[in-house]
């Protein structure tokens, strides 16, 4: 049993977090009279120009409902007949999206083993060699994840290089970036890093994640590829991710960009796991396999801690075979959260030994 | 062209509404801390509980995402394999969602023509003739708009008849009740006028709308069917409406049915298009076929007068080659909006008889 | 009861008929040894080059199973996303496929209707109208069935302003040519006159049929538009349409186009036809709209005579509320066949009377 | 360079071989005056009557085209809402069905890696923990192959007792059975044998192979399963499964069963593998990792042979990587065939012995 207290904030995802105070003021700014539905409003409109001052002037947005529909809005503008996605073992997509790609694409996932959840062009290069086979579903699109689900990120080379070997086989790219601000905080927290790992590196679409970085609800589609913005309208649609009272999507990514609110979020997030891995790797018991490079980092701990630990402030198994655990934090993760949670581990660990 | 004032809300659609204060004041309030993602919170709870105490101690409640995505869901808890969906020609499933039914369940609709958007039980019986015809889809959903999606209602011994019909053919019932609150408004705004017309009439599984009734975004997919609800929540995640922050959600729901504010802001939304009808009927060139029964009117006018009209306060053509517009009242339209629109009407089509 | 014999073969259908002693002869010819699988077989590159002696040096071949997997090949190969399928009401992709085409593809079909069977160019100038708005499934493919299921067939020119219309608005034109055979045999039986039904009227790809015109089983996809063949092989596989043993296939088609073996066979079915429909023409209580263009006739017929005249010698209702009835011709129907028919039917109308 | 003379039929695969003259003398024998369609007719009610001796009173038979099609039926008979399929790594519908079961199933396989083409119910039992999860696809079917892709085979225990594990979780058990003829063989050819493999064993469907086994198309789709069964007539249809002329299936597999000459052919070929094993196993450089269990083995071969020998006499690469190939017998091998084979075999080995 913790005797001291729980921090106010617990440890469990950042889709616990709550809705950041200047997104929650955007929402009430944009409920004022009528707005045509569907995009069709001046809201969506400043979106739309700001994700070009992003990502460049051909850029085309499409606001969407969350992680999963943006994910599956994103490979359908790309996948062509009889194709197939190329992605890691770990991918979001492949495991942890009830196959909504399966049914919804009606395309193969090739998932490939990636213990660090990263792609390298050797599997790109592997895969193709089923291209023109006709008794394989052709790999038609790769799918990265940056920050990966393992709290990992690809260098902007990495990514280009990726892209690169998948074009060389007429493959497009499509980057799930749920957790893309993360990467791009960690990495300089620049509009240049952003553009050298997304646009520049050669990336087609990209799922660009806003619930977990402080928003309500809502995420976009960015097409970088033209043909993939021609059908982008009509597919979102077919997948139910058309958010009719779009203003309220558009008002909050706003309030995000504004002043790279997005970053300074993604920022502070990453900050903490660092806080977190220092308040806490020199406990006894408790095994890193290294630093946090974003918001998330995944000790080992003695098996008989856990149960009473998440008792007291909740985080999730992550590989329970090996008593391995995830604590992420948030954008709204404190210096206090992090250090009252410390203090629990390292009196349940001393608690431990003692008994 | 009009000199006399605009109308602060326009005439397009309930979807262009705003958000109503409560359910911005619900959103502030459920913004507090952490709160476990995908409904593991204790405002979903008690928007299930609040949905028992409106449709029974069995009924599931599954919150989603948007319209298009309820009914998909709806429907694919219901279709087995090879199974077809009945519906009207201007079912919303079967002409204004992309084509997301037969995307993502695989299955055929079957669209009868029904000019008031109402089917009838011999309609089902009808098709039920190509049961056991392994040349033919099997129809196995009947699905019914209620409010209609073109103004009209279904009695509640009409659904039960409808109900028994399909039930009898081993068929299921979805009911798409995007403007259910409208048509319960305009038929008693009782709780038994709910049920009489829902799970007392013996519908399956319903699409509870909300979003068009004073919400920010949110609608529910409600199980009556206990083998439905049984694999709705695998299902919503697989067709991507699954809410991770459902917390927001649930707020909204709960604010809209508290002290039955859903029932007030349909009835008064029903009132504003009587208002507006009998604001506008006896105007020279205006032509309604009856009064509204619930929140919208489809009036036919002078071809010359439509398009000054818009442009000076917007709405949708409905069928052009008929000349017949659509008129739609929200839950925010004030009498003001009416009487001013109803002067408009008057000048332009005054301006019309002089020219 | 009828006394008089009844005919050797029914009028069921064509799919009832045996298979023509040259294709028989194929098969046997081709059992020799092994042959790699999959179409790398020199019977399978006969059949290629002899496709392209029909439709030109672009032609490119694929052979399939069946006539619904036909369909479903050649649509898969045109159809984009978020797309959808012009075609008739009648259409066996529409009405006769248990829903094939919405499973496989995940596309909407839309049907209209086409008393005739034939589609206008004003139809799709019609659907054209929602080309570019979001909420509907774009018109992308105009599927015409050549002769049609209600035995009617289209002219060359009819064919080619319907390619012209589906071209001006971006789409592709699917043309089921299941009895492609009786419509060219019906016009002249010339490679010209298919050449003007199909490559010059501007159809892109076609199903060519073939089982019902003499084979055991087999049909092939004939792709004249250059990007549907450069996936039609990785398709057909992806929907089971590839034959392992492919020299089976082939070997069949070759007979069938050896000196034009198709086109005698088809035009012997038409002729029959027409012999049937002279023969039981001045009957009283038999009532035809007009003569048969094909191998089919649509009678209305006295209903207490219909079922002692199915039980006689087996075919199929048509459209059992006005009792009219469906007598199809095959590729072994002989005139024996017919006037043992015609005296059937001139019994039981007798018989009737008398009673 | 081989001077010896290559063998009459080569060891491409079983799908190369030609047609028994039986089968063919069956297709002539069927080939008489008209017949139903669809299977409404004496020899597939013939068919259905000797399966029913084969798998019991309450088997139902289905049949298709061919064996990515029987898969693909059976499994859409056995899934249900959001499930997926668990299987091997080296699946046929995993590897070599170019996505068939993802685009018309809409549902994920969880392929398992198994060195051995072998399931343990522990990987079932594994897999099993994600049941009730709603963030993932739920385990609904387990498909196993008997024989296997890699030329092994289960024992009627082993499949016992994944049909155990499976039932235990509520999923249901899918046996492709496209080369099961020669397990039976290599268990005992008896009746028992093969109903320890399936229905004892509690398999729920089945695809029955017999193309490969000396028919020139055709397979059957066998429902244990009586849910499964109510729905095949129409999955069949819908996936473009159902053979129009059907007598001609089925009286293929009347001969195939007629005296259990399946079972003669699968043995004989199985024999010839042993003999090819035999005959070439003591060649230096050709390694085998043990003797064959059915109809094909997999040497290593010295890497500079292999081409040569493939020129000489075709067959497939099977990893390339570590220079090892297949070898694969059919109905059809003669023992001539096989040693002429080894001949060569020994040639090339020796003359790169001496080079």
């Amino acid at each position: 049993m913790i005797t001291s207290p729980a921090p106010g904030r617990a440890f469990a995802s950042d889709n616990a977090a709550g809705v950041h105070p200047n997104v929650m003021a955007a929402l009430q700014e944009a409920n004022t009279g009528h707005a045509l539905a569907y995009g069709d409003d001046p809201w969506t409109r400043s979106t739309e120009s700001r994700m070009r001052d992003l990502f460049g002037p051909t850029a085309e947005t499409f606001l969407v409902w969350n992680g999963t529909g943006a994910n599956v809005v994103a490979l359908a503008t790309l996948l062509g007949p009889a194709q197939a996605v190329i992605c890691t073992n770990w991918a979001h997509i492949n495991v942890d999206e009830t196959g909504a790609p399966e049914r919804i694409l009606g395309a193969k996932l090739i998932d490939l083993e990636c213990p660090d959840g990263k792609l390298v062009p050797a599997q790109i290069e592997d895969q193709a060699h089923t291209l023109g086979d006709m008794h394989h579903a052709q790999p038609g699109v790769v799918s990265l994840t940056q920050s990966t689900e393992v709290g990992t990120a690809y260098s902007a080379d990495e990514i280009a290089s990726l892209c690169e070997a998948a074009h060389r086989f007429g493959m497009t790219v499509h980057l799930d970036g749920a957790r893309l601000a993360n990467a791009v905080a960690a990495h300089g927290a620049s509009l240049s890093t952003l553009r050298s790992m997304t646009v520049d590196a050669g990336v087609d679409v990209l799922s660009f994640g806003a619930t977990k970085n402080g928003m309500m609800y809502g995420e976009a589609v960015v097409c970088l590829n033209e043909r993939a913005a021609r059908v982008a309208p009509y597919v979102r649609k077919q997948v139910t991710q058309l958010p009719s009272k779009m203003r309220y999507v558009a008002a909050q990514i706003n309030a995000l960009l504004e002043d790279d609110l997005w970053l300074t979020l993604a920022g502070h997030s990453n900050e903490m796991a660092k806080r977190l891995y220092a308040a806490t790797r020199d406990i006894s018991g408790v095994v890193f396999a290294g630093p946090p490079v974003v918001n998330s980092v995944f000790p080992t701990l003695p098996p008989s801690t856990i149960a009473a630990l998440q008792e007291w402030c909740f985080f999730w198994d992550w590989d329970a075979s090996v008593h391995q655990v995830r604590w992420m934090t948030a954008w709204d993760t404190s210096a206090a959260d992090v250090d009252a949670f410390a203090t629990g581990v390292r009196e349940i660990l001393g608690v431990r030994h003692i008994a």
